[in-house]
């Protein structure tokens, strides 16, 4: 049987959509299929070396568990996209969820192919020293070539 | 010919990023599709009992079709989030859009399987009591396994 | 050997995910695919005659890379938006990004389908007149039935 294989397009660059790619990219890769990120947009932070800086923010997502309801504005005040972000950290240490650094590690260790977009990082002046090692930089033409050939082929 | 199959991954817990699961998942199964919604993150808030909580946020949406122009900092104002939610929702019902409850009750008349992410579950302390009936548990690994025979496989 | 096939469900009508869309439908009807995007809820700005309203926001999405740091309630200061748009449009020039329209128009030249969803159409109260020649109107039915026939599907 041919080796399945799966691509996913990371376009988003916060802590909570940062998960999907790598826990989908992870599993596969576990499962046996051959497997291919390629990073553009906003989804390029997810590839530097310091992850700190990636967070969540509570503002235009009426959906985010929050521990205790608050009001838009004081949502919007600053420091609260940090403690957000901290609380929804210290929530998936606490119920051992694996931090994003173990989880990207993982796919890396498994094969799993990270490719950042040349456009975007152009467009937004990241340097490659930027980025952690072991990643390929290409366009959105070699992506689809491998992308037309897989079994899942995801757009986060 | 064998069966088209269809897998959704829900992310999203707003209004507005509800409807495509139901309506795709009942549209397709309509169409002889074998559907699987895989519901994780703010998607959970999908399988709760009570959908009162579904709101849509005018805030980092430019794209929102509003009827009057409004100012960012108007629409961060207490209670806006309620306002833009409940002038959607009577936009829909004047339009004849059904209720979200009325599209997800439709996907499971046409046996479109629902399953919550157990690992979001957790992590968010929902209990199982929080949502509706003849949904199952589960983990990505199985989900994927299924998502890996489709003919249709959408992140939303 | 058989024509590939994409199809793109576009959801979104921000400035910058507008892009998608139109750069892997561009790049893979390059490539030699069959295309059809269908836009629906948001993504019916992206077919309006002017773009010129597709904006960003820099609320909600801490991973926007920023000229300046600043913080969330400066953000959400009127004109806000329209800066950040216009700073981000001036980048893209400079950089060399195609305009929006133009990536549009090339899709188009290369027989992108593009599909306006009837429903979000009356939702909304779009006219026809709004929007750009050339495109169909239907519904999620009928674009599943091309959706179910691809290699590639994704859901912006």
């Amino acid at each position: 049987m041919a080796t399945k294989k799966m691509a996913i397009i990371a376009t988003k660059g916060t802590l909570d959509m940062a998960y999907p790619p790598f826990i989908l990219g992870s599993t596969a890769a576990a499962l046996g299929y051959e497997v291919q990120i390629f990073f553009t947009f906003y989804g390029l932070q997810l590839l530097r070396r310091d992850l700190s800086d990636v967070k969540i923010s509570p503002l235009g997502n009426p959906a985010m568990p929050m521990p205790v309801p608050m009001p838009v504005l004081v949502a919007a005040l600053p420091g609260m996209e940090s403690m957000a972000t901290m609380m929804m950290k210290q929530k998936m240490k606490k119920k051992g969820v694996a931090p994003l650094e173990e989880l990207r590690a993982l796919c890396q260790e498994a094969d799993v192919k990270f490719i950042a977009c040349q456009m975007t990082v152009d467009l937004f002046d990241f340097e490659k020293s930027d980025f952690i090692d072991g990643i390929e930089f290409g366009g959105a033409s070699t992506f689809l070539e491998f992308a037309g050939e897989t079994d899942i082929c995801l757009f986060v």
